[in-house]
C-alpha cells in the first residue's frame, strides 16, 4: 500500500534516535561516523535509521570521495509545522478559557478581600 | 520498551484515517458511529484507530448513557507544533536564499532591459 508523504514523515519522526539525528544535522552536515558517536550505536544501526529518514526526504545523502555526508532537509518539517498549526485554536482556546477562569478567580478574591477589609502587612 | 510521549504522538499521526478523524473532531465532539460514516469503514476498524489516538492522548472518550462520545485534545498537537517550529530556520533560510536569488535575477533582467531598451507592447 503506498504511504502518503505526511504519514511517512510522521512515521520517521516516531523514534527518539531519529529525532536526535535530525537535531544533530540541523547544526550542519555530518558523516555517518560522526552521527553514530553520541548514540553508542553500531554503524549499521545508524545507517538503518538514516535510510528511514532518507525515504521520508528528511535527510539527503550525497557521495563525496570516501564517505556519504548527510544533510537535513527542512521541507517535510515545515509540512509537519503547518499541519499542526491548523489546530492552534484548540490549545489557544484552552489557554483563553484558563485565562478567563484566572481573571474570574482574581476578581472574586478581590471582592472577598474588599468585603472583609483584611489587614495588610506593612513593608 | 516504553515509548516516549512524542514518539507515540508521531506514530498515531502516521495514518491518514487517524488524521481525518482528528480533523472531524476538531469541529466538535462525535460518537463513534458519526466518525465511521464518512470513512466507509466498519465500527471495529474505526474503534481500533480511536484506541491508538486515545493511547497517544490525542482524543478523550467519555461515557454518557448509551454511547462514548470522543473529543480531541490539542495538547499533544501543540507539542508537535513546538517540536517542528525549532527547525523553522531551515525552511526560512531556504526561502531567504530563494528571495536573494530572485532579487538578483530581477536586478539582472532590469539591467539587461535598460541596456537593450526593448520595445514594449502598447496596451
Amino acid at each position: 500500500m503506498p504511504v502518503d508523504p505526511l504519514s511517512r514523515t510522521f512515521a520517521a519522526l516516531a523514534d527518539p534516535t531519529r529525532r536526535a539525528i535530525l537535531a544533530r544535522l540541523s547544526t550542519g552536515t555530518c558523516s555517518v561516523t560522526q552521527l553514530a558517536e553520541p548514540f553508542e550505536m553500531s554503524l549499521p544501526a545508524v545507517s538503518k535509521h538514516l535510510r528511514v529518514l532518507e525515504r521520508a526526504h528528511l535527510i539527503v545523502r550525497t557521495r563525496e570521495a570516501q564517505y556519504r555526508p548527510c544533510r537535513i532537509d527542512g521541507t517535510p518539517l515545515k509540512e509537519v509545522a503547518t499541519w499542526a498549526e491548523q489546530y492552534r485554536h484548540l490549545w489557544e482556546g484552552r489557554l483563553d478559557r484558563l485565562d478567563t477562569y484566572l481573571q474570574h478567580m482574581t476578581t472574586s478574591q478581590q471582592e472577598t478581600a474588599h468585603g472583609r477589609q483584611p489587614r495588610r502587612k506593612q513593608r
